[in-house]
C-alpha cells in the first residue's frame, strides 16, 4: 500500500506514462447544438473551464473561476453578451473583460479583474476550442469530410474514454485487437488471413494501408456488403488529434470514420466522431442496425481503456512492450512528442514506408 | 490531472490559501444539550477529538485516540468520572489522565499512558473548548448577549459550511452578494440604492455601519417591518472567529445575529448561531416566518462556499480580487493574520477609518 | 486538513507504522475450491496478482499486468496451458513466458514480452504463494495440523479486516481485550481471576500458556465444556504469520485454532483460518453453536481493527504504549522484524522465559 498510494500521485507518473500535450491546437469541445442558454462545464487538459453562448449567439470560453472570489463562473448565467458570476454577479465578456460590477460606483473595466479566456471557432457542427490561452489560434480546426457530399449520410456521435489522449487514439487505430476484444462483432469470426500492411508518413500524420484484406467476417461486414468484393482500408492519425478509419468494400459502399480526440485531462479523452457512409442499402437501416453495434464495439474498448489507465496509475507509470505488428501506436506516440517538442519532421521523413506481414 | 492532482495535496495549498489558525482561543464545540451520555467526535482544526460529560456532569474534551493501541475513544464509553476505551477498556479522565487498565495487576497512572487534553467551558448554552492543547486559557469564551433580555426571544441553529473560517465568515458578513444569491429573500428584488457604510477598527474587532440604507427589499424586510422606519444596520466582526450582524428598523424592531465560527478543519466551518430579536410582532409568528428563510439563506450560501473551495483547491490555491466595496473581506483577514503571529494593534489604529459609497 | 490531508499520503508513513514485510515467505492466496476456470485478482503485500488454474489443473500467480499495454491479465481467461490476455490475446505460461501473440507471423518467446510469475504450491486445501517473485522457495508452506486426526471435525473460514499483519495477528492472539470487546461472549461476563502466564520464545516462534485459567465464563467456555474441567492453553505465533489458539477443557475437549495472515497490502490483511476440534457433543451442533458466535466475534475484532488503521493513517503513523501484559503484540513484532532484517534468534534466546500475572 504504501507503493500502490505513492503511485497514486500523478506527480510521481510525470515522465512515466506517454502523456503528451499539444496546447497549440483546436478541440471540439461540444456540438453546436448542445450550446443553449446554460453555460456548460468542460476540462481541456485538465483546465476547468466554462463554456457559453451569449444573447448574440457567438460562443465564448472563459476560465471557470471568478477572479473576485474564486467561484465558478458556469454557476452563473448568460446576461446580454456576457456571463454573470451568480456569487456577487460580477460579468464577463466573451474575452474575459470584467464589464460590470453590482454595489461598485466606479466603472468595472480593470485588467486585474479579467479572466483568462480561449479562442472559440464555430466549424462543421462543434464548437472549438484553442487550448492555449496565451497563443493566438494558427489556422482554423480540422474540416470534417463529406458532410454535404452527394449520397452520403452523416452520424455524430461522441464518447469519453477514461485513457491517455495517446491510448485512446491507439485504440481506435489498432486492428490486432478487434479480434480479441470485439470477437465476432467486427473480426475474429472465422480462420485468420495473412495480409499485408503499408504505413506511411506525412509531416503531420501516418497512415496504415492494408493490402490484400477479406472482407470483415463479422456482424459488421456482412452488413456493409452481404456480397463481398475488393476492400481498400486505410486508418490514418493526423496531428493534433485525429483518428479516421475508411473503407471501400466493392464500389458501392464507402464508410469514412473522423474521431477528433479532445483531452479533457491527461487521462480522460473524449472522441467526438462523425461517421459519413454511402451504401447498397438504404442510410436508415444501415443506421439503425450499426449504431448500437459501434456503441457496444466502443463501449468494449472503454472498458479496457479504463482498465488499462487504472493499472497504469496503480503501478505508477507505463510500461509497454510492442512488436511489429503494433503499426500505429508508437508513430502515433513520436508524431506527438515531436510536435509537442516542436521539432519539424526529419529529412527524409517523406520517404519513409514500412511494409509488414500481420494475421488479421 | 498531473497540475489537478497535485493540486489536491493539500500541502502544497501552504501559503496560497488565505488559512489562518487562531489556537489560543475559545470555540464551541457542541451545545451543552447535545452531550448527553454518548461521546461525540468532533474535529478542531482538523485534530479529532471525543468530547464527554461524566457522570458527574463535567464536560471533557481528549484526543480521539488511545494511547494504547490507538484505537479512537470515541467508540468507547463514560464510567464513572472517566472514558473507557471499547478495546482494552482503558479509562482517562477529563485531564487525559489514565486511570484504569483492566487485566494489569499493578496501578494504571503513568504519564506515557496519558492521552492529550484540552481545556474545556459551559458557558451561554455551549460547550467550548481552548484549540491549543499545549496552552492554558486566558480570559473566557465569548459572551452572547441579551439572551436573557425582556421582550427578546432567542434562537439557536447550527450550521457546517465547506469554506475557509474567513471565507465562511467573510459571506456571513458581505452585503453585495446578497443582491445576487439571495435575489428576493433578502435584498435585490427592487431597483438599487446608493448608501454609504463606514467602516471602523477596534484592536480585537472590524465594524461596518450602513448609513442611508432602506429597509430591506425583500420577505425579510417586509416581515420585520411591514410599516418601514428608520435602518440602523451593523455587521461586526470580532476575534477570533465572532460575526455579528445588527438591524434595528424603527424604534420597535430589533435583530441581533450573532454567528461563531468553528474551525472543523482549514476548509470545513461551523457556524453556531444565536439570533436574539424583539419586534412588533409575536416572536412566535417571526420565528415560524424567518425561519425557513434564514435556513434557505444559509443553504445557498453553504452551497456557494462549496463551490468557492472546490474551486481553490482545484486550483491549486486562492487568487481573489477585492473592490472597494468588499468592506469586510480584507478586514478580518487582517484582523486574524494579525492575531495568529501575536501582533500588537498597530499605533492609531483605533482612529482609522473608511467611507464607501456602496449601491445596494 | 493540510496536517491531516499530509498523512493520507502513504510515503509519509513509512518508518512511524510498524509495517513488516517477509516476502520470503509462503502465504495462502484462496482456497483450492476457489481456483475453478475463472482468474481470480489478488493482492499481496500491495502486488496486483492473478492466480489462475491451467487447463491441465496447475495453478500459477503473476503479476497482474500484461506487459504488451498494461491491462490487468485477469480480465483474461486460460485457454489450455496459458493465461490469455482480454485486449490483442497475448498467452503467458505459468512460468510467466509469453507463448502467442496473435497476428504477429513471427515467434512469441522474447524476454522483455514476459511477465514476473511467483511461485506457487497447493497444500492442505489452500494456493499458497511465495512472495517474492525474485527468489527461489526456501522450504514448504506452513503444514496444517490435525486436518486427518480420528475424532477430529475441521472448519476452514476466510476473514479479512483492515489492519497490518502485525496488528491483525496481535489482535488475534491477544487475551486482554476479550473481555470488552466481546464481553459476554467469551469473557468478561462473571468476576475476573488471577492467573500466571508464561511466555517462551523459539526461534520462530513465541508462545504464551495460561495457567490456572478456569473456563472461560462465555458462552463459547459453557458450549465446550458445561461441566468445567481443568483448561490448557496456550498462544502461539509463528513465523511468517500463523496465529494459533490451543484449548484443552477437561480431557475430553481439545480445540484448535490455525489463522494464517496474508498481507493483502501494508494495511490490510486475511486470515486463512481452520478449526480444528473434539469435543464430547457431536460435532455438527458444536460448529452450528459456534461458528456464528466465531464470526461475530470476528466482525467485532474487524470492526476495531478498521478503526484503529483509520487512526493510525490519519494521525500520520502509530504511538503504541504497551504494558506488562501485552503478552504476544511486542513479541510479534520482534520477531517478525528479526526475520525482516534476516537477523538469526540471539544466544541464549530459547532460555528466555517470562512470567506475568494478570487478571482475566
Amino acid at each position: 500500500m504504501r507503493r500502490m498510494e505513492a503511485a497514486v500521485n500523478a506527480e510521481s507518473l510525470e515522465g512515466k506514462v506517454s502523456v503528451v500535450r499539444l496546447l497549440d491546437a483546436w478541440y471540439p469541445i461540444c456540438e453546436s447544438g448542445e450550446l443553449e442558454e446554460r453555460p456548460l462545464t468542460r476540462k481541456l487538459y485538465g483546465r476547468p473551464l466554462v463554456v457559453f453562448r451569449n444573447e448574440a449567439g457567438s460562443a465564448g470560453a472563459l476560465l471557470d473561476r471568478c477572479p473576485h472570489r474564486n467561484v465558478p463562473l458556469s454557476l452563473g448565467q448568460v446576461v446580454g453578451p456576457n456571463l454573470q458570476c451568480g456569487y456577487h454577479g460580477w460579468q464577463f465578456d466573451r474575452e474575459g473583460v470584467c464589464r460590470k460590477i453590482p454595489g461598485l460606483c466606479g466603472p468595472a473595466e480593470l485588467q486585474s479583474r479579467n479572466v483568462e479566456s480561449h479562442p472559440v471557432r464555430e466549424q462543421d457542427g462543434y464548437v472549438w476550442v484553442w487550448a492555449n490561452h496565451e497563443s493566438e489560434p494558427t489556422g482554423a480546426p480540422f474540416p470534417l469530410p463529406k458532410l454535404d457530399a452527394p449520397g452520403y449520410t452523416t452520424v455524430r456521435r461522441m464518447v469519453e474514454a477514461k485513457g491517455t489522449l495517446h491510448a485512446t487514439i491507439e485504440n481506435a487505430l489498432d486492428v490486432p485487437h478487434t479480434s480479441f476484444a470485439h470477437k465476432g462483432l467486427f473480426r475474429g469470426a472465422g480462420r485468420r488471413n495473412r495480409i499485408k500492411a503499408v504505413v506511411t508518413r506525412g509531416e503531420d500524420r501516418v497512415q496504415a494501408e492494408y493490402v490484400g484484406e477479406p472482407r470483415p467476417e463479422g456482424v459488421v461486414g456482412r452488413v456493409l456488403s452481404p456480397s463481398g468484393g475488393v476492400v481498400t482500408h486505410y486508418d490514418r492519425f493526423i496531428l493534433p488529434s485525429v483518428a479516421q478509419v475508411e473503407y471501400s468494400i466493392g464500389a458501392e459502399n464507402h464508410i469514412l470514420v473522423t474521431a477528433i480526440g479532445t483531452p479533457v485531462d491527461d487521462f480522460v479523452t473524449r472522441l467526438y466522431a462523425v461517421v459519413t457512409f454511402r451504401t447498397r442499402f438504404p442510410s436508415a437501416v444501415v443506421k439503425r442496425v450499426l449504431d448500437p453495434i459501434a456503441m457496444r464495439i466502443f463501449a468494449q474498448d472503454a472498458a479496457i481503456l479504463e482498465t488499462q489507465t487504472d493499472a497504469i496509475v496503480a503501478f505508477g507509470g507505463e510500461s509497454f512492450v510492442s512488436t511489429e505488428i503494433d503499426l500505429m501506436g508508437p508513430q502515433i506516440l513520436r508524431l506527438m512528442r515531436r510536435a509537442e517538442q516542436k521539432k519539424p519532421a526529419k529529412d527524409g521523413d517523406e520517404s519513409w514506408r514500412l511494409e509488414v506481414e500481420l494475421e488479421v
